[in-house]
């Protein structure tokens, strides 16, 4: 079946292939990639989008000598495959399997970890410079797509290299994608650029005449130069990259493999930086996912003949109950707006875009922007709303202490994918946001126990007149018992819900514990002990009375899907140290202070302890430690 | 004397001046400014360069319906000057008195708060579009330095602004300086601008004939929109703005007051987002900070009439015996590399980059790209270390946790100027990197006692193999009793320092605050209380036995100069409750819940009880309560 992929275990086997059979290969790969995304989930327009780009890459260049760093990494299958991992691919993402984004403990050829955008051409210029101070003369790459190039930190290193002007190689994967559709100038710029005519080709040519123009007179040299500056313009599209130092190439058809290797071949010979315009179609070779490249780049399992996503029936997800609750707030309140980093649909944005487009701010892969611009349309009197990914709200953490909070303007964060995110694993989990969060003053945090609450959130922190920050995890909702429809209510602002008090021990748990916390207070009772649960709702401010209240009365765990040191279990500890409450029996439940692999959410809190069980049997056994028979 | 200062107590008395009026004003401003800073120090070249460009801003220009963003803001003096603070003038930035720095609570004028770089256009795009959301119609600008554009946060902004469209003038204040010289590939562009003959005014009538040109036919549509964009190019230097969707004009002479009224008149009435670029001389109208603008960019006290700085007397400063040391340490190793975000002299790296160029590396504002070239740089076997103020590591938290720890590099985090820093206030005091490190699995994280140690630290923190991060102050160091001669040791890493243990409580101090905590002990000794002092060394790992050690022993007082929520105290308290040390007597002391004002750094330890006197009085009555009489 796979008779080509069969004979690949290393990329030196590429190199003994022709056109013809690479050709071949690629749609072996395409297969592979398409069965294993199918069944298991993952990322799979990005990568049917570079397998000719990536056999080129490895044809040309000769990895682990060369180093090739992936972009935020989702596009790194097919390397994968190339690089002896082809056999592994029926456990990718899945705990113990190889991870969906570069490892450098995972293979030789993954030269840099990458999860989060627009650092590769960052790493390209520390292994440049790095090779350079050894005196080396390998190869260095970065495959960025024009969506990472919207983040700054490209533009940075950019900037860096074109100054430097050390050999590097940037390979810019244009697929006019970001996630959803790219936005921004420079996309725009690319865009011109994709539909010039095809000029490259007599670029050469022209170098070499222009070579010819006499260089006499110092005015006259400065106005030959501006003249071949002029006359480049007109032939080769890149001059944006070219007046930041790099030579650029391109744009060529990053399908077609006789292109790529030729187009390569040149890099490689080339001194100082380069910029390679490679122009590939997000999903290409798979219909369903050439069609909706958004719903196909990160998809669940899905019918691999027929593209059909296959529904799990269930309560709606907190994003989705985010989004439907911000439009109907918005619907009331003209001041309200909404931002997203290049995701309208992975944050329930998509509808708010459509009903509110001119309220409605793509900003790119731009966390840092999206939140300084927040923070001056709060000083103008809008309530600006920005949803990221928790892990991604870790790039703006700065611009939210700095232009925020220390304005104390009336910004909310709305942070999805907060706590274990599951598959996509360490690179993505949200799981320090409590602690690089609650140390800023002014800022109210909180997380809701369900989706129910979560709207109830939304609106208290949009009735407020300060800076929120409000986490909730991925996935769906607790469903059960959960009221949808129930009126807005404004929660009070650092008052904790106490569910039930407990005689023997209370659970104080915040955000997606609370519910865990009552299926292990319901196991305790059965026990025999007699479990209370408190729904802290705010990290910050926290509920000192309750805190104290509880302290008082017995045992205190608190638990929570973050980590240990600096999170909410600290603050409870900071919060009865202040209140000379020493002697107070806490436990405190959350991830310990290492990186948390990828696997299952489910498997993954079970391993630390942290669904219903495990609660419950830390529980007991801090109680039998405190009162031994 | 002030004969025209003193009619301007808005920045309505501006317009009614004459050009010549407005040039003497702009001489007396200078004088007031010159002797201000001469008194008490403060950012002195930023602000005499940008006189003209400010009176022509407040000219043109009506604040505060018209928004002006400062971005850093430490060239913002002649703004408050035009804006009614004139008078307060003397006071700037002592304890009490006015900001270095634009803040929205000190007037209407100042309508966004900034300190850190790179901000300046986000916030422009922001109040843009809530103008557009709210249908006004006032105008908003952004005055950026050719520095601050080598921050990826402004790129970021310049790519959304250019996309939608908006209204917005950037102000390119161009003197080709960061604090020292400019780097980066930008930099060299607006370098090739400034030397290209003055076509700029022949730009109106080439855009006239321009229009002419016929668009018929697909295909000549586009060939004769490229041959405008080439012949467009030849004429225009701003070419790489003009591609991102911003008209360009410029460049200008920044200290002309009648080309620049003239050119902001014209930005006024062009629709769509406008760059102007302008170029003025950083230190401009006083010789020794047009000669030395890197020392004069912000500078102590010196005597006005000979630009002489006042030398104060007194051991190096940490900033300085962490680059004679790393200096050293440098010659025996030459995988070790140095990396700066545009301050080579403000971090001690001058005397590394004149012996070591190669392996020096100043990346531009460019925190987030320093940090991920570093741990790519790691990962080829290199030992980089980066040197940030703490403030502006900030800047780089997620590439912290995501580049370097989540792939265990040995990169080096030297934070600078980490504490109170005094003056400069809430936007540079280096208080929270207790709180946003120690979370982040497998980073070391530690801070000296006094500039003696700090060189072991950092000899220890290059022997090791995993990343660290290693906070010092601003300033000079304790001198006395410090022997900068001693051979370099390996500290032993999570080891604390018993420097005496006391009978009836401890000081457990971290970094700077281990001396006033060693004078406090002296203090309560004399009071009949023995108090001992522990210097801690390390917030990561953390001692744990001697922590357990004291604990037993009795009271213990934790003391940091950093916010108290997540911090050093914070640490031990998880560590006793983790160790099931319930009991113990804790005070935790360090800083608030808040953002700290600016002031003299002696007055601010003192006014939050960390000076010897305060963390005596403190440690008293702790004991006081604890044990009543």
């Amino acid at each position: 079946m796979h008779t080509f992929l069969e004979r690949v275990n290393s990329p030196q086997d590429i190199k003994k292939l022709t056109f013809a059979e690479l050709t071949l290969l690629a749609g072996e790969i395409r297969s592979l990639i398409i069965e294993t995304v199918a069944r298991s989930g993952g990322h799979l327009a990005p990568n049917l989008g570079v397998v000719e780009l990536t056999l080129a890459l490895h044809k040309v260049f000769d990895s682990p000598q060369d180093k090739m760093i992936w972009d935020v990494g989702h596009q790194s299958y097919v390397h994968k495959i190339l690089t002896g991992r082809g056999g592994a691919l029926h456990e990718l993402r899945q705990m113990g399997g190889i991870s969906g984004f570069p490892k450098r403990s995972e293979s030789e050829h993954d030269a840099f970890a990458t999860g989060h955008a627009s650092t590769s051409i960052s790493a390209a210029v520390g292994m440049a410079v790095a090779r350079d101070m050894s005196g080396q003369d390998n190869h260095v790459l970065a495959v960025i797509g024009d969506g990472s190039l919207t983040g700054g930190e490209a533009y940075e290193a950019l900037n860096h290299a074109g100054h430097i002007g050390t050999k590097l190689i940037v390979v810019l994967n244009d697929n006019e994608m970001s996630i959803a559709r790219n936005v921004g100038a420079m996309s725009g710029y690319l865009a011109k650029i994709r539909t010039a005519p095809g000029y490259a080709k007599v670029k050469q040519d022209l170098e070499h005449l222009l070579r010819r123009i006499p260089s006499i007179g110092d005015r006259m040299v400065q106005t030959a130069e501006r003249l071949k500056d002029s006359v480049r313009h007109f032939f080769i599209p890149g001059m944006l990259f070219e007046e930041l130092g790099f030579t650029y190439l391109g744009p060529i058809d990053g399908h077609d493999l006789a292109d790529l290797t030729g187009l390569l071949e040149k890099a490689k010979q080339m001194s100082g930086p380069v910029v390679l315009h490679v122009l590939t179609r997000k999903g290409k070779g798979y219909a369903p996912a050439e069609r909706n490249a958004d719903i196909f780049h990160g998809v669940g399992p899905f019918h691999a003949a027929t593209g059909e996503i296959i529904k799990k029936d269930g309560p709606p997800t907190y994003t989705r109950v985010f989004g439907d609750t911000l439009l109907t707030l918005a619907e009331a309140d003209k001041n309200i707006a909404a931002i997203t980093a290049a995701m309208p649909e992975g944050t329930g944005l998509k509808a708010f875009a459509g009903r509110f487009p001119a309220r409605f701010f793509d900003v790119g892969i731009a966390e840092p922007h999206a939140v300084t611009m927040a923070a001056a349309m709060a000083c103008e009197g809008k309530k600006p709303v920005i949803a990221l990914y928790s892990t991604f709200g870790q790039r703006a953490y700065d611009q939210v202490l700095h232009d925020v909070c220390l304005q104390e303007l009336p910004v909310v964060l709305a942070l999805d994918r907060a706590g274990l995110v599951g598959e996509d694993g360490p690179t993505h989990h949200g799981v320090f946001d409590y602690s690089y969060l609650r140390h800023i003053p002014n800022l109210i945090c909180m997380a809701p126990k369900d989706e129910g609450e979560l709207r109830h959130m939304l609106y208290t922190a949009l009735q407020g007149n300060r800076p929120v920050a409000l986490r909730y995890p991925r996935g769906s909702g607790i469903g059960i018992g959960v009221d949808l429809s129930e009126p807005l209510q404004v929660l009070p602002v650092g008052q904790a819900e106490v569910l039930r008090l407990g005689r023997d021990v209370n659970l104080v748990a915040i955000g997606s514990m609370v519910n865990p916390c009552q299926q292990a207070a319901a196991q305790l009772q059965e026990q025999g002990i007699d479990a209370g649960v408190v729904n802290a709702r705010f990290v910050k401010p926290l509920d000192r009375s309750v805190i104290h209240l509880l302290a008082e009365t017995g045992p205190l765990i608190t638990v929570e899907e973050n980590v240990l040191a600096g999170g909410f279990g600290s603050a409870v500890l900071e919060c009865l140290s202040d209140q000379g409450l020493a002697g107070s029996r806490v436990l405190r439940l959350g991830l310990p202070d290492e990186f948390i692999e990828h696997g299952a959410h489910a498997l993954l809190l079970k391993k630390y302890g942290l669904d219903a069980n495990g609660i419950a049997r830390q529980t007991a056994g801090f109680l039998r430690k405190l009162f031994p028979e």
